[in-house]
Parts: structure tokens; C-alpha cells; sequence
């Protein structure tokens, strides 16, 4: 039986980490085989392409190559990684997948939907995740959780900004696609969260697999 | 004015390099400023795109991976170099450039050509040479000039066959785009070659800038 593909998705800060350990727990407890992975990255091959992308440089960044490079990233971790563990029964769980490359290189670099729709067919084939887990939460809180944990933020008008188009865009995204979208109102307490995540994991569960 | 745009193409041995050379000579003469550059690269980031590209490693690479590898480095390629050297009025001469993927990924990572044009489509909007120089030559002389030049060459039934393919490949790319190619008879004296390019370049410095 192919095992499922859940990916998170949410702002910094939002809990997609915490989250992960949620499954993970489930996981260990049904008996589940799986991988944990991220994106970008995943393999050797796409975590160099990540650095690639994430290094700063002088030379300007054409939005475009960025994308480019991101999908490349993509199509090597889902080829050689994620497909492979599927087909091995196994369930693979990805911190960020490509609803983030929607939301950051749409918003962030301008890219169009549209072109972003055109990679996702030739490259992707359809290959989205069973289930997608939008953490979900107020700019603020979001913001206070990743100080709590030590990080320097800014917090100026201009990242507050960026950051509640980013949550907008995660939450269309969501509506687009509501039946492979859950919505986790993460602004509860972590039990709740839990919760939240342990139920979309427990109906997944009797879905029958594609 | 705008400057031209060049790109040399061919199989290996062919003589892109010595094309360069008797170009760069032309231009020196004719006192127009030019660029020198190759794919894949062509800029810092370019370079380091087409090292991940080259580097051999234990991974199996996906050939889209590979692909979009590729076009990464060339829309950064072609934004951050190409463009702004024709808008200061530059020739730019690549060698190598997109006519490349359609031969190499198509040919031996059997990539659709139309998944190819769709790329071209979306990121190169239309921005090719305004000439290529297709060097041709029967794949004996160019294997056996490779190997004066120094170079170990196995030269096994298999990789003939390869280059066979790639000569085709070319010849299809310019009966396909007969306008923007002029194929140089490269089996041909140097002298001969040399006066091939140089009727060409004098044509297209007589043709209006796009
Ligand atoms: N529901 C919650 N209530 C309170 N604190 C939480 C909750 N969920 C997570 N946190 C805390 O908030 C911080 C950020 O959470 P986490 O690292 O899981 O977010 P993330 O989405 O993975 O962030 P990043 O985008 O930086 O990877 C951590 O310190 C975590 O313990
Ligand atoms: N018309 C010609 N007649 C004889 N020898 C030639 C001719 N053109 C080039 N050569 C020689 O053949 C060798 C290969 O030429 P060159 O390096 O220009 O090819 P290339 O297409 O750039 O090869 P590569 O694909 O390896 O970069 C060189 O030693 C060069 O001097
Ligand atoms: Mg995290
Ligand atoms: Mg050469």
C-alpha cells in the first residue's frame, strides 16, 4: 500500500516544527513507517541547491532563477525521495512543500500564479500532497513565538506587512483547495494544536490511498 | 542601439572556441565593444549552478532536475548579463546557449522538446541570439581534433552513436529555426571556417537591431 505525503505549511513561527513531532509521536504509536523531510531540500543534491538559494550574494537574484532553482529542488526530492519511500508504504511528512514556493516567490519576488501553475503541471504531475496542514496564526503571535525562542526580530512595519500577506496567502491557497487543506487554528494552546492535528491524522488514516 | 546577440553551437570539437577567437578578431577591427561568455554560466551565481550541475555524485539526478538546473542559470544568465551588456550597446557572444538543452537534454536525458519550449516560452519571452553559428562537422573529424587537442577519448561504439545523435539534433534545431541559424561547414579548412563567420557577421551588421 502507498503510504501517505502530508505537508505543513505556515509563517515563521507558526508551530510547523512542533507539529511535525505531533506526527511523528502518532506515527511511532500506529506502528507507521515514514521519513521526515523539508523543503527546500530533502537530498544531498536539493539541500545544496538550498544553500544556493538562501546564500546571500552580491550579484542580484532574478526572481525567476530563484524559482527555477527552487522547482529543481523540488523535482529531485520528490523523484528521489519521496516518491521512492511512498512506494515503499512509507508516509512522508515535509516541513514546507510547494504551496510554499506560491506564497514566498509569489509574494516575496512578485512571481505570477500562473507561472507557478505552469511548473506545477510539467513537473509535478499532479504529485501534491494527500494532506496539506496549514498552520494558521496571527502575524503577532507568530512573531512573539519566534522571539520567545531566542531569534532577534525586527518586528518593523515593513515585516509586519510581509508577513500578514504571507498568512493571506496561505489561507487562499487553503481555499482553493479545501479538500487537501486543513486549516489548524494554531493560535490555541499546544494541547488543542495537538488535537487539531491528531483528527485530520485519524480521518487521513481511513482514507483509501490514491 | 541595441547590441547583437551570438550564440556558437555544436558538438564536441566542433571548433566553438576557435569560432570565438575569429570573432573577438572581427570585432576588435571593426571597433565594437562585445562580452565574451559561456553556458551553462556566464556570471558568479551561473558558475555555481553549472558546477552542481557538472559535479558527479552518488545520487541518481532526475532529468528534470537537471533541466531546470540549467534554465536557472540561464534566465540568471541572461537577466543579470546578456541584457544589460546589449542595452550599453555590447555584442554578446555565448558559447553555448538554449539550442544546447534541446540537444543535450532532449538527446540524452530524453526530455520532450516540448517540455522544453514551454520553458523557453515562460522565461526566455522570446530573448534568443539573434544569430547562432551551428559549427558542423562528420563526428570523426571532431573526436579526432579533440584528441590532437590532447584529450583522452574513448571513442567506443556507444558514444559515436551519442554523437551522431547530437550532430542530428543541431541540424534539426536549424532546418527548424533556418532564420536566427547560419550552419558553418566546420569540417573545412581553418581559413575556410574563419571566412564562413566572418560573411555572416558581416551580413548582420548590416541588418537593422531588433
Ligand atoms: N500552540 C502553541 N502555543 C504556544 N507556543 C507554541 C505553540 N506552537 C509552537 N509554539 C512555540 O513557538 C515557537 C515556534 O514554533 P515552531 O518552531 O514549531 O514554529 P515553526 O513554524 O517551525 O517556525 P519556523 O518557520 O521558524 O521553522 C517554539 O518555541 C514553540 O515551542
Ligand atoms: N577547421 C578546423 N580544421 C582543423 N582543426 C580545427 C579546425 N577548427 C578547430 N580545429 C582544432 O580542433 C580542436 C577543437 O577545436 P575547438 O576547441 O575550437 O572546438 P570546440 O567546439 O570549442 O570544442 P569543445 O566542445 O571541446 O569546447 C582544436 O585543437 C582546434 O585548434
Ligand atoms: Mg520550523
Ligand atoms: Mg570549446
Amino acid at each position: 500500500m502507498t503510504g501517505k505525503f502530508i505537508s505543513l505549511e505556515g509563517g515563521e513561527g507558526a508551530g510547523k516544527s512542533s507539529a511535525i513531532k505531533v506526527i511523528q509521536n502518532w506515527l511511532e504509536q500506529q506502528g507507521i513507517d515514514y521519513v521526515l523531510t523539508r523543503e527546500p531540500g530533502g537530498t544531498p543534491m536539493a539541500e545544496e541547491i538550498r544553500k544556493l538559494v538562501l546564500s546571500t550574494r552580491d550579484e542580484a537574484v532574478a526572481p525567476n532563477t530563484e524559482l527555477l532553482l527552487v522547482f529543481a529542488s523540488r523535482v529531485q526530492h520528490l523523484s528521489e525521495k519521496i516518491l521512492p519511500a511512498m512506494a515503499q508504504g512509507k508516509w512522508v511528512i515535509s516541513d514546507r512543500f510547494v504551496d510554499s514556493s506560491y506564497v514566498y516567490q509569489g509574494i516575496a519576488r512578485g512571481i505570477d500564479e500562473s507561472i507557478i501553475d505552469g511548473l506545477v503541471a510539467t513537473f509535478l504531475k499532479g504529485q501534491l500532497p494527500d494532506k496539506t496542514l496549514l498552520l494558521d496564526v496571527p502575524v503577532e503571535i507568530g512573531m512573539r513565538r519566534v522571539q520567545t525562542r531566542g531569534e532577534t526580530n525586527r518586528l518593523d512595519g515593513e515585516s509586519l506587512l510581509f508577513h500578514e500577506k504571507v498568512r493571506h496567502g496561505f489561507l487562499k491557497r487553503a481555499a482553493q483547495d479545501a479538500a487537501r487543506f486543513a486549516v489548524i487554528d494554531a493560535s490555541q494552546s499546544i494541547e488543542s494544536v495537538e488535537q487539531q492535528i491528531i483528527t485530520q491524522l485519524n480521518q487521513l488514516i481511513v482514507e483509501p490511498s490514491a
